[in-house]
């Protein structure tokens, strides 16, 4: 089985570097996928409420640990906070209920899912909630603020719920504000990343504050393509583009293995998902094999400064990243 | 002298929508260039400490004044608190320190100049200060958050020191958590704005939340070229781009006024400088011909979403925009 490297976080725990994600894993697959995936050697698996799987997700998880594959301590299991959320006094109910979803006591990592506060919408009502506050169209913003929302987060962590907690699509001055206020420094940021959305800069940032960073939509358009976003249509697919395939030809790899290990050896975490057994090793199996310092530069050289996941993008009035 | 339209602010207040800028205007010119501008029709003036220019841009001011080419009532003085004053017990004693410079009573705009808090710096230790705590190259950061600064705007409207109050260089993110802490929104929001860089979704942000913007580096390049910026030097001027200059030669203006134009059809307020006179009245006669739709379009087309005016472009370390 493959060795997944460790990155030791900022508050001393350690968070496997390759790990599973669970966006857009269907709801009857994703027990199976999660069983097969911890059999074949992954340990981390991120997901989120919004990914509307969590129960699923839990399922496999218990099953592996029932069946003696893993312990709950061999795993390193990554959960969100919705938008609408945020108000300070939903995070500790939420991360409960989220928790109580997967069957666990407390989750490795803990993270905001997106830097906006939505109006709050009751799981009774409708879950997970996703953008709107009718389920239809209109975005409502809630009052809480970003630091009242990350104190929270900070005391979620004080009662053990959560291990590690961290930010997800925060940008350089998000996160400059974020120094000001936090007792406890995030342990991870997670971005997209991937060969048309380099983002150096946020990089260097992260790393000088210790931050480490997990890279999804490591595939670039190809998530999207499948979403039906235009703007992913119009360039081309990553795995098909001449410059990943010449890397991988080089290296006797796939173009995802490419893309992923361009990531790994970049410094970040990244979390793939497949539900082919072939990728599905293929992807734990990218720290073992060094793309040349010429590579990385050129597969960087293909910076578009490009983000597929912005609100916007989706059609949802939310402008987040300009 | 031209007729210059005013922007009605969410607060009740009026901005003359074009006016001049006094970045980069050197201190020994200052004042006659003050003084002039006034004579030419000017009465929005855009300060701030860090152009280390105000007391002479009050000597202009006072001028006029006496001289009777206006009262104080006709201008609209705008000044900008520097990022090693986001302390909140620091905000209103530089204000007061920036009034007396320009020997004024009030402001009629006080701007957030970055959404990012430095150090502390005395005045009486280095004035301006600069972005550098020890006057050279190590950046340090202050703990004030940007919602500790804004309450101390808050509090410096309150007390009629500033009539309106606003921010600049913050992006839709830092938006949307500014309102969930703000008692007084932003009447206005400054920001880098030329054809290279048209930030459409964040004008529609701005105009759904009420804030004017004022664009500031209308020329683009132009500014950063004078500054020795490689970036600024690797792009074609839009003084000498075609489509600018097509659409000058259709109206019989200068490529100047069509980059003006451009953005004050789109409903901005600018603040261009000049030290000569003919382009001082020049650009000040920027609302009163109409760009078409097509070449509108056409000059939005050129986006690049190119930003100059980053602290990393000029070597500093500090991410914001990304």
């Amino acid at each position: 089985m493959v060795n997944v490297p460790s990155i030791e976080l900022n508050d001393g725990n350690k968070m496997p570097q390759v790990g599973f994600g669970l966006w857009k894993v269907e709801n009857k697959d994703c027990a199976d996928i999660v069983y097969n995936a911890i059999k074949t050697g992954y340990r981390l698996f991120d997901g989120a409420c919004d990914y509307g799987n969590e129960v699923e997700a839990g399922q496999g998880v218990a099953r592996a640990i029932k069946d003696g594959l893993v312990k709950r301590e061999d795993l390193f299991l990554v959960s969100k906070l919705w938008n609408s959320f945020h108000d300070p006094e939903q995070v500790e109910p939420i991360l409960k209920k989220q928790l109580a979803d997967w069957g666990l006591d407390y989750f490795d990592l803990y993270i905001i899912h997106f830097p906006v506060a939505l109006k709050y919408v009751a799981p009774e009502v409708r879950y997970p909630p996703g953008w709107f506050v009718d389920g239809d169209s209109k975005v409502e913003h809630s009052s809480a603020s970003l630091e009242s929302t990350w104190h929270a987060f900070e005391a979620v962590k004080a009662k053990g719920l959560a291990k590690s907690i961290g930010i997800s699509n925060y940008t350089g001055a998000l996160l400059l504000d974020l120094f000001t206020y936090a007792k406890v420094k995030p342990a991870t940021l997670q971005i997209e990343h991937h060969p048309y959305l380099v983002q150096p800069n946020l990089l260097k940032l992260a790393k000088k504050h210790n931050i480490a960073i997990t890279g999804y939509s490591s595939f670039g358009p190809q998530s999207f393509v499948d979403g039906d976003m235009a703007l992913a249509k119009d360039i081309p697919l990553l795995f098909d583009h001449p410059v990943i395939k010449k890397a991988a030809d080089a290296h006797g790899k796939t173009t995802a293995q490419v893309l992923l290990r361009w990531a790994t050896q970049r410094g970040l975490a990244v979390i793939p998902k497949s539900s082919s057994q072939g990728r599905l090793e293929q992807n734990l199996d990218v720290t073992d094999f060094d793309l040349s310092q010429s590579e990385i530069d050129e597969i960087s050289g293909l910076d578009k400064n490009l983000r597929f996941n912005a609100p916007l993008n989706w059609g949802i009035d939310i402008e987040l990243f300009s």
